[in-house]
């Protein structure tokens, strides 16, 4: 079984779409048995996570997370922005804190990818 | 306890300043007790460990330092832009070469972000 | 013996030339007999492995490839492009999937850098 983290913290549209890209293939390449993923998405990179924000972005989120790609929504960053649960996309799961998560993931042996 | 080395090589004052809030809060949520990180700072990213351009950045890198960060400078940066350790900020650690240490660190079982 | 993948997935000249620069100084301060180290590019990345695009870089490369740099193409991003193997400069090697090959070769206890 592999097992990643994936770190958004970029709102650029593009670089989100080439994220969305990259993790589809992941899930390809490696399948959906034999993959864990979960992308973390904090600072800038929170708006992929809220239901306003997201846009064209909510369909492919929807397919990955019916592959089995968990979303991971930073607290520290809804709190700055005046997020609150009910504003994000459904299925999104919060983590306190994005950067901590990153780091307790890889504590456990999980893999990073930043792209 | 966890340990991470913190990747930062650009000089963006933006994205500086998102660097040391993530560290920030990366040490609240694992707490100071609970965190071994260094922030390896090379190329553009050399910026923030020098006295006379860290500028605005002096006060929250102090306060890290003053939770348990190290902030280690690339002495091959260093080099190639002529900086000595006196052009360095007080209590930054100089390494031989920022990515050879990334690499070390994590051999050691420590864990990246690169923000 | 150090091992690592280097994760190239931006066609911006700078950019390439920084990374190109970070992997000189790694084999440097490492040593070729130990380091063992993988340039992984894919998306808009995978211009350096391209010998109509690398330009500039195909010396330095060659130089880093003579040194132990194994230069890996991501099969998606050319298959996306249009491009096929003899496109690609000479002693570059193919992996299915760039991202995929970045978590495998993690799993496998390498270490990660994203410059």
């Amino acid at each position: 079984m592999h097992r990643t983290v994936i770190h958004l913290n970029e709102a650029d549209p593009a670089k989100i779409q080439a994220v969305l890209q990259n993790t589809s293939n992941l899930f390809t390449a490696l399948g959906e048995e034999g993959l864990q993923a979960e992308l973390v998405a904090h600072g800038p990179g929170i708006t992929v996570t809220t239901a306003t924000l997201a846009g064209a972005f909510t369909g492919p989120l929807d397919d990955l997370m019916s592959r089995g790609l968990v979303v991971c929504a930073c607290r520290n960053t809804m709190t700055a922005k005046g997020l609150s649960s009910t504003d994000l996309l459904e299925g999104v799961t919060i983590v306190d804190s994005g950067v901590a998560h990153l780091v307790t993931r890889q504590g456990q042996g999980w893999s990073y990818l930043r792209p």
